[in-house]
């Protein structure tokens, strides 16, 4: 399978490493051929740090299937599928989705990895609009396999098991949402979460520091492995429906006091931000986000080791 | 130090693996006296589980610090700290903090384990209501470190430091809370994001498989070793200012549509119960427990692994 990987930023890079382990050819273009060259330069190194941290066994093969190519038509021809990484302006992807349409094979998905403009928002009037969706990844996606598959009105459902089924091919988690809305489903959760987060710190009754221990030493643990639905499912004897008609009241008296909408004030924002700075300096946050990367494949390593202990 | 667990149910069972693994000398008491040996018996078993996991390493000493009592008087008897488990039924929780408080060394720390009612409800008229509060785990604190503090409006700081450096000694993670609310913060967090999961389920836009996907692929990855704020403090290059310019609009514009406060209608909750049932039967739910708390073991020994190489 060839893929074809639009767009050489950090995101672009960290698929066209996605689909090289999985075992695709990948084709990576960018508009600007100084910029591809310096991807390949990082890749190179991402695609070794995987190796040495046992989340990829062939760094070599690995890079061999990744090519940079100097021309749009070049990337996309002979591609079964396409991934589009170019900044997050309407425009700009109205453009290379009218051309990407025009230079491709007429059943190739063409995947956009924009978080926040939904397909219907350029691809109407494209003769290949139902082959066209948004595959949203986390970043890195080589680390965090969740991708959220959601198609216009008009995408075709062969275009979306197609791609559901080429993510779960090269190792990633897909979740298919079946209507268009801001923020998919995966920044929506965050966002409810983040929202009673500012709230309870702005009305005084925790620390930043004790609401991020109350996740990562709590409720995060099951969620690295279960979700919120198997979570609660196992936390009365007979399932779901237990659950709820024993905490659903409760939970229920709870909302009544979590509608704001208004936006973060500067104050609470700027209170947040500086309890984080008192216990990690600004300095120190480059240094951080390798801390977390690390932990981040420790876990993916930990959590396939016990997947596969799972199923013996 | 001594310290007494009053009630001898799950949560009182858990509560005594804890302090008498972090050292302690716990004396166990349950009105019921058969209920208190079959608890012995099952401590036993789990603590003897908990050592073959590594999360303890001396099973034998851990059990010769765990002695059960006849008698509250006896539990309470020089105890340092006491750690109540009865039924959540207010009378219940006032009869018994008044004996505690009648019986018990003047200062030391009376703390329950409810997770529905405010301290301030059962304390008020006790001569000794400085010393009151509301430790509250999450089930099991052996397996889940983060535990609730929440005293009442008359509670004094030094019940409340007393007993945050005790958690702390026992290998727990408290937070402190500095006013009773509904739900503490675990639960308020818990349920501002089942809110949004149902939220999604109902409209139609992803399964609930595709839901806990999103979260455990995703999400819950990094809010186990981090917390949601340390998260968007990384997530944009100058920290959690530089994330809420970026991206609080969004989330405030989300935030429109999660303000719904209706209970969860029999059909939804029907919904997802079945869509749970369609993925494990009811008849495994009881076995998946058991899977749950091998991978929560597995998780916190990774943990220990992973925190231990930080420090070097």
């Amino acid at each position: 399978m060839k893929v074809a990987v639009i767009g050489a930023g950090l995101i672009g890079q960290a698929w066209a490493i996605v689909f090289a382990r999985g075992g695709c050819q990948v084709r990576l273009w960018d508009g600007d051929s100084a910029a591809l060259a310096r991807a390949l330069k990082l890749l190179e190194q991402q695609v070794h740090e995987l190796e040495n941290k046992q989340l990829l066994s062939d760094a070599a093969s690995v890079l061999a299937r990744v090519q940079t190519v100097s021309s749009l038509e070049e990337a996309l021809d002979g591609a079964g599928y396409v991934q589009e990484n170019l900044p997050e302006r309407l425009e700009v992807k109205q453009e290379i989705f009218a051309a990407m349409d025009r230079l491709s094979l007429p059943d190739t998905p063409l995947a956009s990895s924009t978080s926040s403009i939904p397909a219907s928002a350029f691809t109407e009037d494209l003769p290949g609009r139902h082959r066209c969706l948004v595959s949203h990844p986390v970043n890195p996606p080589y680390l965090i396999p969740v991708v959220e598959l959601c198609g216009a009105p008009w995408t075709d459902a062969a275009t979306l098991e197609r791609t559901r089924g080429l993510m779960e091919k090269v190792g990633q988690k897909p979740v298919t949402l079946h209507k268009e809305l801001q923020g998919f489903v995966l920044n929506r959760l965050q966002g409810a979460l983040l929202r009673e987060a500012f709230r309870l710190v702005e009305s005084g009754c925790v620390s930043a520091e004790d609401l991020d221990v109350t996740v990562k030493d709590g409720l995060g643990l099951r969620w690295s492995f279960m979700g919120p639905f198997e979570t609660i499912d196992l936390n009365a004897p007979d399932g779901v429906q237990d659950y709820c008609t024993r905490y659903g009241g409760m939970y229920e008296s709870i909302a009544q006091e979590q509608t704001g909408t208004e936006p973060w004030s500067a104050e609470l924002v700027a209170d947040v931000d500086q309890q984080r700075r008192a216990l990690l300096p600004g300095s120190e946050l480059l240094n951080r986000r390798i801390w977390r990367d690390e932990r981040l494949m420790a876990l993916l390593l930990h959590k396939k080791q016990v997947d596969t202990a799972d199923l013996k």
